[in-house]
């Protein structure tokens, strides 16, 4: 174990690979070149481009489905992928061991696995661990130490090398025999499929699975036919009912539309929305709420949004088919309304992590928002934010695109002061995931932090009528109504870790103290 | 020297580097890895995606620009290219030798570049040598070696590693600062990118020129930003206006027009078209004309073909809005209309090299098309073909997807018998472009040959009326009109060689003797 430039204690080697302690912020210069992938030949495929296989166990035993590998999937149909869980039912029955899973990231629908992170199938996760996954790992089950990346630093690991997948398991809601693939057709349509991305480009073999079964060409082909090498047709692809997830209806605790009415407010008040501008707003409630209110400014001065990122839902979806925005750049959407946009409007972009995230390429679309709204479940008086374990130290959340939106102009971090009568600034947060620097703005019910670091917004909030607060007081208050919350008891054992978007260790998670 | 697998002389090494030999259709398979360009961190990039530098001349000087460097242009403007000039003005302007030059194809507007062959600013061109261009290298004016490649074969190269491309300079009509850029808006609309991908995917440093610069998103991003260094703003991009060739109207020729309407009878009667079928013809005259033909069969058929590959152009763009046609899969367009029509109809699709040509990747579109028109210069008695030398074995037009195009599953050469008095198929080709084992049928205006081994085609055509003779009794034919022809004399010195889609050495070009 060293402690890293954010003076958290991590490991040196993971699962039997070295690993290199968080440096800072934009510190570590990677090296060498992006990975290649074997050489193939058209040769060694059928002339007339059909890679059916009759079955997914068919197609795993085609690409050497054996022990010790890493299989990725990608999570479009959030909760209600069914892919998954089969290949590593398939693995159990072939009495394969010791996988690791490289999801771009879990659901409760995956609970079923943990029977397989017991019996050894699976070896460990390598992305997000969410709810029972995450308990499960917090408690020392799985048997490999667990990694936690962002979307972008999942694309990065693939890139670079770091993570080699030798099996990718596309789930599709429609595909061509050739493998031409994409999620805006179909009866399982769940929108885009970016996330499979660095997956189909790298991965030794590359397996598309859909119940949609077009002739060729599949268009439009999110995932190309010439990365993948069999294709699968399957009675029920995903339920793309459950990508709503129960976080897409707008808040109705009157403390978060204050905090979402507070936000916006900041936001008119210091300049950060002017004509052209744009911003990022997640799927929560009062990430919701802070859309419409954007969308309510906009239209008051008759001004346009370029763009919006997205995970996109029916706002964005109606501000752009009013012409309040110009596009919609999209990683995935979050409603029915967001599919039908994607298919129909060519203003609605899909876009994918490479795009987006990718902080090992030149440049990416994530430090060019103008206002980038995100969640935490703590925030240190430095400014330093944990999204995947909460206060009792549990692993309960995957880290998604949140620390690559950190590189958004400006941040801001709209959360409750406390949740359960347990505060959410604290001296110094249980894992950290982004570092303070990077966040420039917290609301609450009760105040407006800002970060000291921006002086320019310090200075453009003087003159408005909000509460501006310094983090001190605004912890100091909370305190004061819910007494200094007590720090979780944790084993020295290291169950996960989590990496930084340029594949550097930012933190570890330990086991909980039972 | 030794002699490859079809027989022919070809050198070991070219330009100090070892080559492989032809070994037979299919029969090299490639071993190692993709090229992995370098490592990249967006901490060394803007991060407001501005990427904008003052001119093309800077753009070079910071990507490096120095004696040696490979540089690569893309043919999208096509005798309308104005930036590969500009390149190499500036290069003599610094004085910097011994380039070598990778366009995806020349043109006529490229013959000032002959000063540069002479001078030693360029050392080379990988990459078709039409008109001039190519009557210098085949008298022997050129330093170095030209290599001659498909257009999969350039993808192929650059992917494998082969071709190490320093900066990639990419003319584009429409763009953003941080480098997402199009073919399908602005002034120079000229359709597609997709010959520049591997270019901006692969080289080191990636240079994307504009004259309409757009703010963040330029979308339709067929060149994405995020592999981009560096952006210019100049005047003017290129001249789209002269995309259209002097090929692309339907030919008047009574002989070209009988070779066309013998070519669809054929299809038709041997049951190469039905319903969902799809073809590719070219921009040519001849080809056009048989596309006119194709067209009539489906409709009074009530059959729809499911896709075309093209160089799209007026005629297939109004069989498409039609409802003739369900896609253009398209890598170029031809004129004004295909431009139109791609920017403004999702179902005429953008294609890529990669994507349709590229052999060393898992299967490509072209092997997947039913019937594929293609040109010759000339043909010999076992169906080899020449695209790229005259019968006076001047090298006077490139490869383009010829050879890739090859691969379809069934090819037809539509030829006249003769051209100038000179009989067109030989009993050896002067340079061997295609291996006869690929090529099914060659159609003239006094009668059709099939290829002995498409013993199916044969049978079908059996029984129709048309004018099938062997290949030797249309030679006869031939030569009893024009004579025996004289074979060209030359030099032993290689000037250039033609690569087959495998990246092997298929044959050489030799000096003229004068």
């Amino acid at each position: 174990m060293v402690i890293n430039a954010a003076g958290r204690s991590v490991p040196t080697e993971v699962n039997g690979e070295a690993q290199i302690p968080y440096l800072g912020v934009g510190k570590f210069k990677p090296t060498g070149r992006r990975y290649g992938p074997p050489l193939e030949s058209c040769a060694d495929f059928p002339e007339d481009g059909n890679k059916l296989v009759p079955s997914l166990k068919e197609a795993l035993i085609q690409a050497g489905f054996k022990d010790g590998m890493t299989i990725s999937t990608h999570h479009h149909f959030r909760n209600g992928d069914i892919v998954s869980n089969q290949i590593f039912d398939i693995a159990h029955e072939m009495g394969i061991k010791d996988l690791r899973w490289y999801p771009s990231a879990s659901f409760p629908c995956h609970e079923p696995l943990i029977k397989y992170l017991e019996d050894g199938t699976i070896n460990r996760i390598e992305g997000s661990m969410n709810g029972a996954l995450g308990k499960f790992t917090s408690q020392g089950g799985m048997k490999g130490i667990g990694i936690l990346r962002s979307h972008g630093g999942r694309y990065q690991a693939v890139q670079d090398g770091e993570v080699h997948i030798d099996i990718a398991v596309i789930a599709a809601s429609s595909a061509d025999s050739f493998g031409n693939a994409n999620g805006v057709n179909g009866p399982a349509a769940s929108g885009v499929l970016g996330f499979a991305l660095a997956d189909s480009q790298y991965a030794d073999k590359v397996i598309v699975v859909t119940d949609n079964l077009v002739p060729f060409p599949c268009y439009p082909w999110q995932i190309q036919g010439n990365y993948v090498d069999f294709t699968v047709k399957v009675e029920k692809v995903g339920d793309a009912s459950k990508i709503v997830s129960g976080t897409t209806a707008v808040t109705k605790s009157p403390d978060r539309l204050l905090i979402a009415e507070l936000t916006a407010k900041f936001c008119e008040a210091t300049g950060l929305i002017y004509d052209g501008f744009s911003y990022q707003a997640g799927a929560g409630g009062t990430s919701l709420s802070i859309g419409i209110y954007f969308d309510e400014i906009l239209r008051k001065n008759q001004w346009k949004a370029r763009f919006v990122r997205a995970g996109s839902n029916q706002y964005p979806v109606k501000m752009l088919e009013d012409g309040i925005i110009d596009y919609i750049i999209d990683g995935q959407t979050f409603d029915m309304e967001g599919v039908r946009s994607i298919r129909e409007n060519s203003n609605h972009v899909p876009s994918s992590p490479f795009t987006s995230y990718n902080y090992h390429g030149k440049g990416n679309f994530a430090s060019m928002v103008d206002v980038v709204i995100l969640g935490a479940t703590e925030v240190d008086v430095n400014f330093n934010a944990n999204v995947v374990t909460h206060s009792d130290g549990y692993l309960l959340h995957g880290i998604g695109g949140w620390q690559n939106c950190l590189f958004g102009k400006t941040v801001i971090l709209p959360i409750p002061l406390f949740r359960d009568r347990i505060p959410v600034i604290r001296d110094e947060v249980t894992t950290l995931c982004g570092p303070g620097e990077l966040i420039d703005v917290i609301v609450t019910e009760r105040g407006i932090a800002i970060n000291p670091l921006r002086t320019d917004l310090i200075e453009k909030a003087k003159n408005s009528n909000l509460p501006i607060k310094t983090i001190e007081e605004l912890q100091a208050e909370a305190e004061a109504i819910c007494g200094k919350p007590q720090n979780p008891q944790f084993e020295d054992e290291v169950v996960a870790i989590v990496k930084w978007v340029d594949g550097t260790v930012l933190d570890s998670i330990r086991k909980i103290k039972q």
